[in-house]
């Protein structure tokens, strides 16, 4: 991103350390729940790639999924891997051909691995990669005390906001893709779930001039994070009606966008409802199964725009997000509720599955929170 | 559109003759199934109105609904009403304000009466205005010697073209919207429904720049038009399988774009499979009833955009449709397969209703084909 | 915009009493220097047109000219003609046809009056059409008691901010519409030159979502209010260079975008190097006389994109306005610095030729400020 | 772009033919005019490059400035370089890393070698990257039996086109570039300037979906070339005002693009003043000086966009390309004048300063044309 340095000489010590000894790291070592934590050989980096010291990583929805052994991780998963594709680290260590970065340089990451020559990469649409690896999934991931990472996956941390900020750019990115797809300055938009990149999306469209945020949720304590989050109004699904509500709250007017982080069916029905026509709707949120819709009433006497959202632009969206995090106008803290040790992983999972967190960051085994 | 001229006076002869007579129109005249021919009134246009004699007028599916008296036609009609949404005419009158245009131009006619202050008007979407009349539906439309239209709902008529393509502008207008919802240009796009509209996209598609046109049916007849419209394959998915067939046909890239002209739920999902990732389906076609989507596989985890399209855009869409037809770049004749006179509608109906058709147009009493 | 209430029957007491009496202008009676204060008939709203009492109005630069009479007004204006073209008014009378509006309500008002046919009107780009009349320029505007205007150019004025922002609606919509004319979100822009309208725009980027906005002068006076208007830093290009200021304040990443407010082509090419490749200048500022460009260094290996920026969107510029002002999210008031009695009209002419006021407003006969 | 394959070995024998030989090249040997057939080793490739046995390649109008050695190539060109940025070639040897090809295959190649980290690499701007290298300019070109290019700058050359056509992608990427940088299908265009990019363009936006593409230029010799390209009308501009005839062809309603490709001042002027309101100007053409344009009247009063256009969208354009020529919808073969051995590149260079040539394409040692 910034100006080039000549790549420095990683120092032999640094090299010399790493590789005489193993690292702890949370593994996923086998076909069933759960999952480990492992001794595992520090990994080198090979052409290209760079070597990292995981300084955070955060916990997703994604991980819980892995961890229960759902479904889809069984499809997925192939054990042994290294969970962990949200964090931050420092680059211990330069592959062959690396020119662009040097050692001691702090460098968020982009989970995607992608091919660079199938026709989604070719037409910059990277994050819809055929043949996309993603690290901590298919490959080595970063709950681990190293990690090693493509260096065109490595985004040079905004060194003015704090480390667990750092260490979520990644479902960050989610967030600020949603946004972006469409039309938000000087719009009106819901944020529908409040999970963390719901959480994330509220303060993102806040800072990205949004005229007017209404998030939504069945938990209250999600609802007061959005609030922390700067949204201008909440509505308790549970207990209110999205479409009455939102016609209230914007006089009539109905959302010129929905950002849609929950994948609730009835979400994506109440957001269709409650768009003005000729309005947008961006799905992030994974629907659990398939649902039915009103195609006629929701979507085409109404000129509305769907997008289906995955990823993050590659590297647009992170280009927007480090504007807004260096310019300090983006401020995510408040929707960080938890930072503890990675060590305590299973406990971690515990508050996901609890619905009483927003994200959880961890801090690996040798740092200090 | 033209440089105007002076609006004419119109003579006062005209004036007189359609003041002092009835015409004959086709008429819902009743909350039931059919359609009459009968003797009603020459309306008079009002401020900012024309009255047109109509030389010839298309037949719509909605027409088809109508007559035969659907569930949507029971809560939208209010007998009686002249029916006819799609109608070339010449300008006999002016209603007074009027100063674009002058009597004897003919002109071709958004069905779409639009408010121009909702949010949608004002921002661009008048073609999804929240208090749209369409002419033919809520107020008196073009199967009858004359109508009333307002001036802004007027388009000088390309005069290269033939009458009968002069006359289905309109549902032409739907097919190039739809079209230039997205990228169309070098790209490879399916057409899936080959009624007329669909008929029409295939034309359009390959007017304005599309690589690829494949186009899908279940009848033969409509694939064989689909041909003369100079799509490049066709595929009868009564037969063959749509993805297979587009895999094979696209040599393994996939389709950049969809135009789905069929309401069918297979072929919304069969496209939504064979869209390359990052590519866009944009649908026109009404599903008779809701249906489910497996939205994580065919439309988040692939980035895809879905477009619900209704209408022209007032007026960049007729516009383009009026110049790919002035330069002769389109020619959608082969799509107009019966030109009858307006007397025998009934049998126009059971035209459609056979699915030996493609687009049906009709000629008004005292009009000669 | 909003729901439309039927349209009232104007007060008979309410059209008596203008009808039978004369008011004060500000009329350019002459072909030549100046401008005079007038008794005129007060103007009766024809077909589609509403009949305002003038509450605000703004003073603009285009006035200025008028009154000293340069050459571009001597080739335009047409004496005489009352004077304003951005004002506020309460509707106190309806023309013939007019549905959407009643009286009582305050509007804003589009100054441009456009004939809705030619291909600039009818493919979204009115605020270009080939027939624009514009108020208080071509035909009667609004430094008088009472204006007449289409119903179509007024827009119901958010009723949260105070009356002499909702006077300056029109100049707020060219920041609005040159701000809004690229990328801005997330974006690091400048806005050259800070009249009021560069005033405006400072505002509307960091409203808008614009992660850095920079603003230059070469006046301290204006320099000091573009800082009220929350600029992130200013540089006075009569004592700094303009591109080793930008280099410094982006840390070498240069900008996103340039909104050109000045004219000066100093301003236009420093811009344009201080853009980063592939960023974006929008021209709203009249350059003086025709001027020089290295073209190769400046636009096309930098693959520049140069916008001609002029009026508003018709009317989604007024949209993404009342948005931002009814959200409470935009707030002008600190770039209006003087407010005085319309009688003193020579006054405000002066302070705009002293270069030591933001945007003035007056306040017509019988208001109080 | 295709489903790749496993990378096969190089056969052994290839491998040891080039490695144990020199080859013929175009040297520019020395900073002064001229250049020369030289014996030069056979380069080898790099981890991420591949090595190609040159096909054939297009000479270019800078390589005559090269050729010369004007003020540009003085402080552009570090002697000796081999020649030449358009090509295609067959892979005979794959560098270390490369998976996504075999030996065999046979690919035309983007000349911009981009560093991909620079904003403009990382916002999908690659063609402005700020670190680029060009082929043939600043390392090693095609002018030669054989060359080595990174394997991400290959693109497999479409079957069914002829050799010439592969071997001129570059150029013709540049006519796609800017055709498609504004509103295409459906649109009235001009192409001002037919050398071999100006016809390239012509053929591109009939191919595109244009309704209307004129040409201009003062060379007799080329518009007959444009007409072979299918220009629906071609203007001699140093016989004609391209104004008055624009004017007449379009009908009045003027052009909605242009695609300016001749670098002189008065051809972008013409072009703007020709632009119907809202319009686009898309400049390729590089002026050999500064010029001046009166803004007001030509860019900011009628709303238009005007870009700065260099290289090719990587891989965009490439994809709409191939796109194009896959599907036969592209032909450019008229614009392809002259074919001869490279050996006789003197001879080329001597036609291009005729001007009585279109693309001119070089058959390497040992290849037969």
């Amino acid at each position: 991103m910034n100006p080039t340095s000549p790549a420095a000489t990683a120092p032999a010590r640094a090299v010399t350390v790493h590789r005489t000894r193993t690292m702890k790291a949370i593994v996923k070592a086998t076909a069933g729940p759960g999952a480990e934590i492992c001794d595992v050989p520090v990994p080198a980096p090979g052409a290209g790639e760079l070597l990292l010291k995981v300084l955070r990583a955060g916990v997703c929805g994604t991980d819980l999924h892995i961890y229960t052994w759902d479904r889809w991780s069984q499809g997925r998963i192939k054990p042994p891997v290294v969970l962990g594709h949200e964090f931050v680290g420092t680059i211990v260590d330069l592959g062959p051909g690396v020119t662009e970065f040097r050692t001691g340089e702090r460098v968020s990451c982009e989970s995607h691995i992608v091919c660079g020559h199938c026709i989604a990469c070719r037409t910059g649409n990277g994050h819809v990669c055929e043949n996309t690896k993603i690290l901590g999934v298919d490959v080595n991931g970063g709950f681990a005390e190293y990690v090693v990472v493509p260096a065109t996956n490595a985004w040079r941390a905004p060194s003015n906001v704090p480390i667990e900020v750092q260490g979520i750019m990644e479902p960050l990115g989610n967030a600020v893709h949603t946004a972006f797809a469409g039309d938000l300055s000087a719009c009106r938009v819901a944020v529908t779930g409040c999970g963390p990149i719901g959480l994330f999306a509220v303060g993102v469209a806040r800072a990205a001039g949004a005229a007017q945020v209404i998030a939504s949720d069945v938990a209250p304590y999600r609802l007061e994070l959005a609030r922390t989050m700067k949204a201008d109004a909440v509505i308790d699904v549970s207990k209110e009606s999205f479409v009455d509500r939102v016609q209230q709250l914007t006089e009539g007017r109905g959302l010129d966008g929905v950002l849609e982080m929950s994948g609730s069916p009835q979400a994506v029905r109440d957001g269709l409802v409650s768009l003005r026509n000729g309005g947008r709707l961006s799905m992030l949120g994974l629907p659990k199964e398939p649902f039915e819709l009103d195609w006629n009433r929701l979507l085409i006497f109404k000129g509305i725009t769907l997008h289906g959202i995955i990823g993050r632009r590659m590297y647009q969206t992170w280009y927007q997000m480090d504007n807004l995090l260096r310019s300090g106008r983006l401020d995510v803290r408040p929707a960080i509720t938890h930072v503890m040790p990675m060590e305590r992983f299973d406990e971690a999972i515990s508050l996901l599955r609890s619905g009483q967190a927003g994200k959880v960051v961890l801090v690996p085994w040798g740092e200090s929170a």
